[in-house]
């Protein structure tokens, strides 16, 4: 090794390295000028918009003052810029308002839009895989307890394992409720109570963790709630992998179509699965009337049974809650989508 | 309100609208594009310095077959390099291998690096006035759990206000974690050890969740372990607010001096606040030894009193574990900056 070519070497490195942080730092101060010049323009047509709007609006209250042919054109156009606004590629450069204060809770004041439709799609493509994995597992973990429990411990469960599995569901449903805000600041349209529901799930699998997991004797009457729990989580991982199946084809048509931008969708498009919808709802109708029923049943475990603990009460009153909510947002939804 | 004019301004607002979608479009594809040739030209670099690194170190070993002058001028120039490859505004376009998969685990695969460093510091802003605000709470919520329990429990800790404590404390943690692991993808030179000491915390306040608290009688007796716990608390409060007051001071010098882009500084500098740290570390110490001896007080709970319970036992090691790490990191933080 020759020691002057080391360092001509290294000269010239360093001098790249200079030239590449300098093009670097323009392009970044560039871009951002270049996107707050169009968040600019953004913000104007969106003010454009609520004027006209209302002007609009004070129109079609005097009745004749605007032909209801032009009024449904006009309509049609500004559902267009609105398309625009929330949904197209400027939708990434705008302040997020769906950003929500979950993550700011537990992020902090960190951007997590993406920019690109590509990442947008590769993070929703993620959620979808994360759920299939951890389907299985919602099955399997609550069912092998409870066969543990008639097979091996004598109708007896033991505190340790059932506690690892309400860590889990905990860990879970925590991080399904990050993801999916998430998704919706990425500009996903899931509905706010699916979310919502995640919240409610999280608070039962914290409040399960100060459950107390009684012993002999006559554990199988006192364990009654942690089973009736164990059941109805096995329920959920029905509902998962049902409505995993039916989401992910339905990603994935929508894609072929090319309709990944969502302003090229009539919203609540099904795009081809409505068959599948229509054999999952009966199946969700049927798991959200036994997520009720277990509820009712834990309520009643709490005012008949031996003790009445605090956290049995809260988890009745929260799965009714949960069951009224999902149905409700599932005809929500049927009902939306009919409509097209 | 002129039906003409409505439809005139709808349709102007639409065409505006288009406009705009396309505009953004082309900058959001032309930036990736002039990012993508920004990234081979940093990977490109990268493996001519592990080139020119690796036979400089095989000169090196060939005694006399490099002058040390040289070869410490050109480590010099490689110095300078890798700082702008690891630093540099070029760093945030790179995919961080810091990455970690924490974050991975709670958030999925999206991006939570900020390109602009005004945005990195409004995040490590805002991460130290979050602690600024915790650390208050730190303190009142566990000292008044034990003041209550003396006036007026009577000695007795009931269940419920020490286990939304211990959630509140497992929520703090699990957004420390988040929130460092974010800094660190954002360039943060922050130690693994104080992330790994927050996953460490988020343990035992999931542990002490499931920790049975016991009633009367001899309940004062019985309680000694969440008193201990409860002590624990009070302690990581002190240790935060001064911690805090030293850090929000370092970053406001760095700021002050220009330095905030870290390859201006040398590493390890304290910029000015040197005498803080001779004030700070000695209280450290103490704390972290009364951490340690908390650790071992609940271990000794665990195998003389009334119930060993396992909760208690791990504890016990996490807290020693943890007094351990932290001495062991502050001294290697203090030896690092004597070194300047
Ligand atoms: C009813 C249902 C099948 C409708 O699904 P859908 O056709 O995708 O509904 P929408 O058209 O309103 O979906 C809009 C968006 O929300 C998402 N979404 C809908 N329901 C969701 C849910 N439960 N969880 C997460 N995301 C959901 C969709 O993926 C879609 O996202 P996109 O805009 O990024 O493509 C679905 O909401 C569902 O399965 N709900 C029942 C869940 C339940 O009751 N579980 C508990 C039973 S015990
Ligand atoms: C010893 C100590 C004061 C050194 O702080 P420092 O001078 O900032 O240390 P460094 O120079 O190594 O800091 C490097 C980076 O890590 C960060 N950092 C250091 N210690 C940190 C900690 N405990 N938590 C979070 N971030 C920390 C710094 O803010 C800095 O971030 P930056 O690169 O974004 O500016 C600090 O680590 C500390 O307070 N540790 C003790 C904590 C403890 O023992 N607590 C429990 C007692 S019971």
């Amino acid at each position: 090794v020759d020691p002057n070519a080391i360092m001509e070497e290294a000269a010239r490195l360093a001098e790249a390295a200079r030239e590449l942080d300098d093009a670097a730092a323009a392009l970044i101060s560039r871009t951002w000028n270049e996107e707050q010049s169009l968040r600019q323009r953004a913000l104007a047509l969106e003010s454009d918009l609520r004027r006209l709007q209302s002007s609009l609006d004070s129109a079609a209250k005097k009745k004749g003052a605007i032909d209801s042919k032009i009024a449904e054109k006009v309509d049609e156009e500004l559902y267009r810029v609105r398309c625009v606004i929330n949904d197209g590629d400027v939708a990434s450069l705008l302040p997020s308002k769906a950003h929500g204060r979950f993550l700011k809770m537990f992020l902090g004041p960190v951007n997590v839009r993406a920019t690109r439709k590509e990442v947008q799609l590769k993070v929703k493509e993620e959620y979808n895989s994360y759920r299939d994995r951890t389907a299985f597992l919602f099955l399997i973990f609550p069912s092998t307890l409870l066969l543990l429990r008639s097979w091996v411990w004598d109708g007896c469960l033991p505190a340790l394992p059932v506690q690892l599995y309400q860590v889990w569901l905990l860990y879970l449903y925590t991080t399904l409720a990050l993801r999916e805000n998430i998704l919706s600041v990425n500009g996903s349209d899931i509905r706010p109570w699916w979310i919502y529901h995640h919240y409610c799930a999280m608070l039962m699998a914290l409040i399960s963790l100060t459950w107390e997991i009684r012993r002999q004797p006559d554990c199988a009457y006192k364990q009654r709630g942690v089973q009736l729990f164990l059941v109805w989580a096995m329920m959920q991982g029905v509902a998962m992998l049902l409505q995993n199946r039916y989401q992910r084809q339905r990603l994935y048509t929508r894609i072929a179509l090319g309709k990944a931008k969502r302003m090229d969708v009539v919203w609540g498009e099904t795009a081809g699965v409505e068959g599948q919808l229509l054999l999952l709802c009966p199946i969700l109708f049927i798991l959200q009337g036994f997520e009720a029923f277990i509820g009712l049943l834990l309520l009643r475990t709490a005012f008949v049974g031996v003790t009445c603990e605090w956290q049995v009460i809260v988890c009745g009153i929260l799965l009714v809650l949960m069951a009224i909510g999902n149905f409700a947002n599932t005809m929500q939804t049927l009902i939306a989508k009919s409509r097209f």
